[in-house]
């Protein structure tokens, strides 16, 4: 298979690397007509929403309590799929507007180290 | 500088895998004792303002202006700096609770094909 | 009832007042033993949550669809009663730091009104 | 003056009730022309990003911390301006929608009585 997350070469599997997901995701959406719902305004605003369903999984549980989240199943899995929700939007709307998510994140890495100079 | 984005073979650039980002963002927060605050609740709750202030950019817009944000030099700037923030705290959150947010797509992607025939 | 909206002064209802409605979720969490859960933090997250849960009636509507989803009974339902929570989580907010919402926003309008002048 | 909070009887003050406010920024979107902006999902949108701004005060609190919030001049004045926003959007929503916040919060409380029984 191309691009499933099938082969394994030592560790790592098929298909995971950014630029895959997100052609996979873009390949996702076209194959179903989404993509008049894609704008950018709508992708931004789903992943926000998805973000806040991550969110609700801690709402109520002291720092102590949310550190130990995986150790529920049901948990883990509801963190897992909400990750991969933002994750999804967060690429979704990348991918529409033509920005580079990987680039932007180290570009801005590189000036928060000239900010906040390491003690 | 060791892990910057600044090697370059055809395109790609150096440090430019999610895994390493990751590594440089948890080094970071190590380098400057910002653990103790790095629980996975507030990683969420930061992840969502976040996505928030991305939203931000398209809140008063039509969905046609939204399509053209890059086009502005600031509000690309903007657009691009809060999907970088997403994306650290996204990756950070996942670094503290051991998710492999990748893989986590993957599958989501996999059920999602299931659940959501193409036309 | 005691303090429920049951009572009919001409168009308005009892318990149709902050304060009141206030003073009943307050009571109603006492009664429950949810006092311990709702910090300040934890209810301005809950809150945004619910936020959120009203943005995502809204997600995939165009403008125009948006401003009739009053008209299906579903949404018109699930609308309320997000507004509703919203407004839950606003008031015990404001009950647990001592805050005047109302008191605050006439303020705000007060500065908004030197700040922005009407053409 | 008509609508301000000015006037004084027995401790509340004139303007400080929702029907009041929420007609007052009514007149003010309209008067500055923001009405066509003023969409039901704008305004959820706006409604949940300034929820976030709220959030974004107790982000890296912890709960103890988070209670003592308003000790701090700054820190008092930047919550009673996010809940004044919150209020704002929640209410020109409302308006927008023809929806009656006080009922819904009141008939949800009803709700909840039902189905949390106290202990």
């Amino acid at each position: 298979m191309s691009d499933g997350p099938s082969g394994d070469q030592g560790g790592r599997v098929d298909g995971l690397d950014v630029a895959v997901l997100q052609h996979r995701l873009a390949r996702f959406a076209e194959a179903r007509g989404w993509e008049p719902y894609h704008t950018p305004k709508n992708l931004a605003v789903a992943l926000s929403v998805e973000a806040s369903e991550l969110v609700e999984v801690f709402q109520w549980l002291t720092p102590e309590e949310s550190a130990r989240v995986m150790d529920d199943e049901e948990s883990a899995h509801r963190v897992r799929d909400e990750v991969a929700d933002v994750l999804a939007y967060l690429l979704q709307f990348c991918e529409v507007l033509g920005v580079d998510a990987l680039t932007a994140l180290a570009e801005k890495i590189d000036r928060n180290e000239l900010r906040f100079p390491a003690k």
